[in-house]
Order: structure tokens, then sequence, then C-alpha cells
């Protein structure tokens, strides 16, 4: 078992996940961070950010199900999205199995969407659906100078250090606010409901009030710490728990009850 | 990072868990299986039976509530209660919770209850409750000549293989059919979502025709394999989807809403 085929994570300094990298299929430094694809017998093509797991093949639907359809379905009938972040083209795939006008994507890292386009196509066909639009700026500074109003918001980010730390700001929060329509609707993900909770207790706290109606919810995770991600969710003025989500949408697990169940006030 | 300081289950050749050993408290082979404790700065003490992750102080409880609350609800009233396996006493202690007239834990392997009577302390406080009747014996011989009638039996077993490969086959199901009472309620792990997708399709096919109304559910498990567990549950009368879940039984995550989100007539 040599150290230079696994690629191991560390979720606590007592606790990993290794993962063999049966092919080693991409590594370099892009402009923001370290990026790696390799291909694992079971998970399939497996993208690491900063040395993170980010996506799998096998596993990726489990997170972007959970992140996209739950806003979508409070704010009622989106027609403009956005997504901050979300490179790899997954929770816009979701997002577009909406009626939505137009979902703009705003990702830092080209060098992220162009390794998706490489080693995930089945994911990044999203990008060619002609409502979207892929903009390869930093989220904060296109949210500060853009005039849109969106209905729906969400912060598809890695983790709360390097380039994704500013999204996990009461400042950013603010921003988004004043960004979304009436009755706009805010998703994000804030990390793992066992290995940073106190994290995302105190992030929580420090945005809720910000928002008519804001909630933590979960969802599965597989690959990622503790196999249970925590997302946040922010309403101007729907209630989060009276969402109706229409049965057409297809999802291969997520879904209105277990959104619902899943609803905390605090962790 | 020496090996020996570090407890890795393979869930996939390709893909692992790693616990560090902080302490090593017990490791030995009991009548059926090799036994060991050890304490891990995260997840606390954990249990390992043949290798395999069976509970950890820190997660126990997402397993423990799934297994258990499920088959009592569905039930409605549930008296008489029989959990096989279980001798680390978590789904016991969640059985109690019920106001049930006796729960009866017939583990085939003493070693586990005594292990978890000195390692899991606050876990096997339930094998004293005075409505806790704890039985050393097979599970299967133990079925097959009590005259009891059953409300709900809960099968929480090891992996279908070694002492526990009787506990998934059509005939321990038509066994277990007929000790339960007219609406009597099983569920029974199975296995996980991800890594034992065919064998858990597989096996339902065969078992749920023998029952009113059966499903397959999930639950999360952070320490087993793909974080994703699946469970069985087969009702002799009441259809499970109407069951009605109290309010005054406390859970720290499973709820009514993630049960029924869950079930899945297939995988």
């Amino acid at each position: 078992m040599k150290d230079e085929f696994w690629f191991k994570e560390f979720h606590h300094k007592g606790f990993y996940i290794g993962f063999k990298k049966k092919k080693v299929l991409k590594e370099f430094k892009s402009k923001y961070q370290k990026i790696e694809v390799f291909y694992n017998e079971f998970w399939g093509n497996v993208l690491i950010l900063d040395g993170l797991v980010m996506i799998t093949e096998k596993d990726e639907f489990f997170y972007h199900e959970a992140i996209a359809h739950p806003p979508l379905f409070v704010s009622e009938k989106p027609k403009r999205v956005l997504i901050i972040g979300g490179g790899d083209g997954g929770t816009l795939r979701e997002v577009l199995k909406h009626n939505v006008e137009s979902a703009d994507l705003v990702e830092i890292d080209e060098a992220v969407i162009n390794v998706s386009k490489e080693f995930f196509p089945d994911i990044a066909a999203s990008f060619t659906d002609k409502r979207a639009n892929i903009i390869t700026e930093d989220g904060v500074r296109f949210l500060e100078k853009t005039e849109n109003k969106y209905d729906v918001i969400i912060v598809d980010s890695s983790e709360p250090f390097g380039p994704s730390s500013v999204l996990f700001t009461r400042k950013f929060y603010s921003l988004m606010k004043d960004k979304i329509s009436d009755s706009g609707v805010i998703s994000a993900q804030l990390g793992s409901y066992l290995f940073h909770k106190k994290f995302i207790s105190e992030f929580f706290k420090e945005i809720k009030d910000l928002f008519k109606d804001s909630y933590l919810y979960t969802g599965i995770t597989p690959t990622y710490p503790g196999g249970l991600w925590t997302y946040g969710i922010f309403s101007k003025k729907n209630l989060i728990k009276d969402s109706v989500w229409k049965k057409d949408i297809q999802t291969k697990y997520y879904n209105e009850l277990i959104f619902k169940g899943s609803l905390k006030s605090e962790i």
C-alpha cells in the first residue's frame, strides 16, 4: 500500500478517508488553488481542490440535489438564478431542471471549469444549456457591480478558508440580500454537521437575523467529512417550511420530506 | 503514521477509513468473533467486530434511532418487542423510550454485552431497565422455540456473513412472521446504500412478498461504509406510509419526515 497511490483526506487528526488513485489524470496549480483529478475504481473520477474532495462521479448528485432544489422550491417561481462557485457544473445541472429563464454561474477559477469539461463531461454538459451564462470572476466583485436582481442565489463554495473565506461573512450575506428579489431565497453549503458544528453554529447566529426566515438543513454526502453536510437557507418573504415541491422535478435521492425533516434553527 | 496505531476499514479495495487508536482498550477473540475496543479522539470509544466498525460513542445514535423508531411507530401500540442482536444496548435504549411492556434482547455473543457494559456504560445502561430481558442465545434458535408473539422484532445484526448470515434468509423472515402479532412490524439493518446495493436489492426482492407492506428506507451512519445505511421494514397489517409518529419521543436526528422521505420500494 504505497503512499503515492493513495489520496488521504484528514477530517480530524485522528480520522481520515483513503482513496486509491488508480490513475492520476491531472495535477497542477491554478492561479487560486491546487487541482488534482484521479480515477478511483469505486467512485469514478474524483476532483480534489487544495487537498479536499470536491466531487466524485458516483456521489456528487447527493450534494448537488441538496444545495439546489430547496431554494428553488421555496422561491416558488424562480426566473433568475445566480450560482456563486459551483465550477464543476453539478449545481447548475440541478438548477436547470427547473423552469428558470437564466442561470448565471460565477466561478473565480476558470481552471475548475476546464477540468470539469475534460474529466466530468456529463456534469459539465450543463454549461452548454442556452439559459446558462458562465462568468469567470470573483463572486463578491460580480455581486457588487451587478444590477441584476436574482430570485435565487446559491453559494456553492469550497471551505471557509483560502479563496472562499470572504463568502462566510455577514457583509457578504448583506450584499446578497440587496441583490435578491422581494421573494428571493439563498442557499449555501456551510460544512460538516459533525466536524464543523461549532463554526456553523456561530456563523449561522451571525447572519440569520438578516432574513425573514432562516434555517440550517442537512443532506447526505458520502465522500465529505462525516457523511452529513449542513446547508443554510435564507428567505426574504416566504416561509421555508411551507414550500411546496413540484413533483415533476426528478431527483435521485433528495426530496421534500428529507429536506423538511432536516430543518433546524440551530445545531 | 505507524500502522499499528491506526485501525483501517476497507469499504472497497480502493476506499477505506482510518481511525487513530489513541488507546487500545481491549482486544480478544470471543467464541464467535474478534472483538476490539479503542479510544479515538474524535469518535470516543469505538467497537470493532471482526474488523468492522459497529459503534462509536459519538455517532451511534444515528443508527440506533433509525433502526428502532420506525417499526415502533408503524405498529401503533407495541407492547412486546424483540431485538435480535444489538448486544451493545443502543437499540434497546431507543426501544425503551416507547411505552412498551417488555423488550427481549437476544444476543448470541455474551462478550459483546460485557464489552458494552465496560466501555459504553451510557449505552449499556438500558440493560438495567426493568422492562428489559437480556438473553444470551442464538437468535434463530430462540425464535424457533419461543411461544411469545411480538408486536415488533428488530434485527440489529452484523453483516451477512459469519454469525449473522442465517439472519439474511427468506426462511428466517418466515419464522419471524410466525412470531409477530397480527399488527406486527419488523425492521432490520440491511447494509450500505452505496456499497451493498446489489445484495440489498436482491435480498429485498426475495422476502418482500411475505408481508402486506414492505419497504426499504435509509438513515445516516457517519462511520459506516458510504455514510448512508439501508434498513428494511415489514408490516403484517398497517400501511407503513400512514404511520403516525408521536411527538413525545425525543430523538437527536431521525424523525418521521426523514423516514418517510427515504422510503423506497427498490434500490
